[in-house]
């Protein structure tokens, strides 16, 4: 998928890609999979970066929503995704892809169950 | 992604995918987001198998629980969509990810915007 | 809210409602609240009935779609409720709002977190 | 259900509501319905504020995530919802409900079609 990480800290996660052909579907744009899976990685980010050593989590679900379509012309996009919520047993997490002009493409919330040791 | 359609009909679309290593992510199962793509993708051409010639549609969003992470040892999995809803403006459909025996890996809705001529 | 509980099995959960003013926002239609806490309330039985005496649950998210507004003249609705997954953990369901012809009102999925003893 | 409206400006709208009995489910905290609708208002009247005279809208599907049970100690809470998208056809927004000491209880997003003259 070609995904680079640009920022993670406590709550936080930023992933950064570039829209290219070969995350097309065959309408000629960047299939919404794409975007889903970039939320969903960084999301899932944001939510591991809270944890303490030997904890770990699974995501629940996802839930995308679809503003824009990306295409070559859109440039390099950014994923920011943050924790909502962070308790014993379940978090929740937002996520938005934008590109450098701040336009929005996507935004997307998750829960997540949290396995603590 | 190497999905492979085994039936369209008039509300319903059902794809087909035997994961693979290509599909992984880091911690070594197939990535949420094949999951989300290859659901997506389904329930999509669910809604789009009953719009006339000359109507469009927008995915606007899409919602997925994982149920169960899938790997090599999955074997082919087939993701069943169904249309739920199709009036004059929206869609909306479900979807459902399932192995050679019925086990179920993961669920999902979306709602469409059609454009109609 | 006036809910009525028509069945209650294993996994599945029907509750009836007939639309009342009372139930109306200021547009002059049935609120949305309350399609929701309608779901909610019978998936919410569904994932209950599964149970074993001593576990219990707790709703994580729900996610519901309006296909069309009810008012006082559509009559008493029902509303079924089915499990989709249960597992140690959590569970999913899904729910509809249906008129006595089959019309569909609403519709709707839920995560649910399980306590075991 | 006793909501207030504290503010609305354009793209933004705060409710208030203290939980009382008659909000409650058969197992003693509020309902979770009441969060929903809560939401489901405030959100819709946050698109509501950026829409042109003559301009209406309807809910298409709403996701909750629910945090913390209210309960007729929390006291006060606060819906504070915010568009995240407006365009021509469809609009998102996004909702929270806070106690008077910020604790989250529940948080929202929403879609909504647009209907322009």
């Amino acid at each position: 998928m070609d995904f680079r990480i640009a920022e993670i800290s406590a709550g936080r996660a930023v992933f950064l890609v570039t829209p290219a052909e070969f995350h097309y579907n065959p309408i000629g744009v960047v299939h919404g999979g794409v975007a889903a899976t970039l939320l969903d990685s960084a999301m899932g980010c944001a939510v591991h970066s809270t944890l303490p050593a030997g904890a770990g989590y699974t995501t629940l679900e996802i839930k995308v929503n679809y503003i824009k379509a990306m295409s070559v012309e859109t440039g390099e996009v950014r994923c920011e995704a943050n924790t909502i919520y962070v308790g014993g047993r379940t978090a929740t997490a937002e996520g938005k892809i934008l590109d450098a002009k701040g336009k929005l493409y996507a935004h997307a919330t998750t829960t997540c169950l949290i396995f603590r040791p």
